[in-house]
């Protein structure tokens, strides 16, 4: 167990209290993520239907999935015997039955067919059809919007959680220095991602690494236009921006960073560009605190870059933390107008104001967690455009 | 471009006319490895809402996603200009608006408002909150099952998909000989996995490869009891199993591989199940060929682990190819009972009963592709219990 199964209690309780706030009598988690935060829970078994059921009125969850991982819930979480639900193996991926009509037979044995359920409608892995099937099976039920109820309880993390993401901070500093070291013109991208790959995994002398809920996001040239491609087979050439979104991961608690390399001198674009995120990057980190919201963080970018040539009309950072993939993000704070969360200690941001034009981009972000009177980086990698 | 035009216009033809037999008007594409069949389209841009429109009487779907990926549309796909639709940035994770309103006024301003649509209902990233937006913004629409449409079209490989997945055989076969070499008593697990991970990405000296759907499974002990657990902190032990169910990647088409390690003398428990497992194995292997039905592989199986102590109830094999996290499989051929699909050649099937007693776990699995007369496989690995 990676928490004290009093942490783990104290998270089902806000969960629960959260519950009530909206009135349910049970949610329904599906996030990887969630189920993880609540139970310990973590295997590659979110590819079928897996849940977690959580009742107004009882202390633990019953997690359900695919009878073949049940034994993967019983050795990573805290959970009873009598609360793992292992559904047989005809019911994935069928043209005929579904994993949700055994989740559905559940809770109407349980006698909680006619209550108020939450579910996590926007979740990767709650599809349109599981609702179709818990309507079906549950035709007394009320369906909420459970979304991100476990989202925001995640969003301040504990002393213990913050342990974790320190030490993936420990392991970024080996990857970031990996990738801006190995990359030349004539080496190949892949075999820069594999450097960087092994650095992420193999961790310090202390403690190895875990996968990432992201890909090392690494590409070059035409393609760092955009926010999401990454390596191929090509070799670098010589003045070429490369763009570097990597992390560390331990126990799926991320810290992410980009950064970006250029093999040879700066134009004048990139390098009034870099110069004005760097500035505005400076002032954000210097900036965050206690008290204040997420909108007036990124007010405070807005006013760094008034002047400048830079457009940036995207969010300005996230809040991000323990996480499976395809995402780290944790889809509760955005850095962007109109989000009045109010930061408080504890609170993890990824601070990343990447610029995409269309003949180029330029990526230099921070990760960091809210203190008592202002904000920590995970990590400690130069703010510039490093110039190889 | 990694294949031809023509070979993009075939997929989407047959497509069409799959979405003809299901009297759509409109399918919406939200498997990114569907995106990428029909388009090339290629990112890690599906942790926000993206996908294809595609139209019966139209040649080209529309691509849309977030603003700042449209750039990879452009980069990735043979999609026109006009047919790329990049939504604002205010509509990722926002609290009032969804990426579907977008989508459905987009159908709207098409003239498709009152028109028969498929969406992907079992799809990952399909969420239930996709099609309450549809929904709302269509109330004239029909909307239709459409998952898997295209799934079932890409499960005949042509020679050029084939090539890549040959490709990824070889880089398997030195990821697999990476891990088999290094797992030794005293050595971290996290150690090996970064150098499985390294061998992955670094490729051949002729092509580098790519990040895989699913993570490398490698559990120890008592974690080779169930299916999805992986490589944690600790350092192998004597005597101690090791379940390895690895891949290689090549341009998202993958080739899978199990086999199991014991870091001693197998007790003969284990030796009984290997024995079993791999017999069946081979049996299988040399039964598979055009003609015959899923199902009937399944009862081979069945056959030759008759008598024996080995109990497998779930599926012994599924069909592969092309794909993202969080799954290499296709959620279209399981070898199981029912089962009626005929295999023709191109079809690709990993073929592995892996057994998870409450004791231990044992892995070995061959990914194939069926020929005019028979099967090959993808990579040369001995079909052994592996004794370091």
């Amino acid at each position: 167990m990676l928490f004290k199964l009093s942490e783990y209690c104290r998270r089902m309780e806000k969960t629960r209290a959260a519950m009530a706030e909206k009135g349910l009598d049970i949610l329904i988690v599906t996030d990887p993520a969630n189920m993880n935060y609540l139970t310990g829970y973590d295997g590659w078994s979110f590819y079928v239907h897996q849940g977690l059921v959580l009742f107004q009125d009882r202390d633990q969850p019953i997690w359900f999935g695919r009878q073949q991982d049940s034994n993967g819930a019983r050795i990573t979480t805290w959970l009873d015997e009598d609360h793992i639900l292992g559904y047989e193996d005809h019911y994935v991926q069928s043209r005929t039955v579904h994993p949700y009509d055994v989740v559905a037979d559940l809770i109407q044995q349980k006698g909680f067919g006619s209550k108020k359920i939450g579910v996590e409608k926007d979740n990767y892995y709650f599809t349109a059809r599981c609702l179709e099937h818990l309507k079906k099976g549950l035709p007394n039920a009320g369906f909420l919007d459970g979304e991100l109820i476990v989202n925001w309880v995640r969003c301040v993390k504990s002393p213990s959680e913050l342990n974790y993401m320190k030490m993936a901070g420990q392991i970024l500093e080996r990857v970031m220095d990996t990738a801006v070291r190995l990359i030349e013109p004539g080496v190949r991208e892949g075999d820069v991602a594999a450097e960087v790959y092994r650095a992420m995994i193999s961790g310090t002398p202390e403690f190895t690494g875990d996968y990432s809920a992201i890909i090392p996001i690494m590409p070059s040239g035409k393609r760092t236009t955009t926010a999401h491609l990454s390596w191929t087979d090509r070799r670098y050439k010589k003045n070429e921006i490369i763009l570097l979104e990597l992390s560390g991961c331990k126990h799926r608690y991320h810290a992410p960073l980009s950064r970006t390399v250029i093999t040879g001198r700066p134009d004048p674009e990139l390098d009034g560009i870099s110069k004005t995120v760097i500035q505005g990057l400076n002032r954000v980190v210097d900036f965050i605190r206690p008290g204040i919201q997420a909108r007036e963080i990124e007010e405070e970018w807005r006013r760094s870059i008034a002047g400048s040539r830079v457009v940036k009309e995207s969010r300005i950072g996230y809040a991000f933390g323990l996480n499976y993939p395809p995402d780290w993000g944790e889809h509760t704070i955005s850095l962007r107008p109109g989000d009045l969360t109010v930061l408080e200690p504890g609170m993890t941001i990824h601070v990343m104001p990447g610029i995409w034009t269309d003949t180029l981009g330029f990526e230099c972000s921070e990760a960091v967690y809210v203190t008592e009177t202002g904000c920590e980086t995970f990590s400690r990698v130069p703010r510039q455009l490093f110039i190889k």
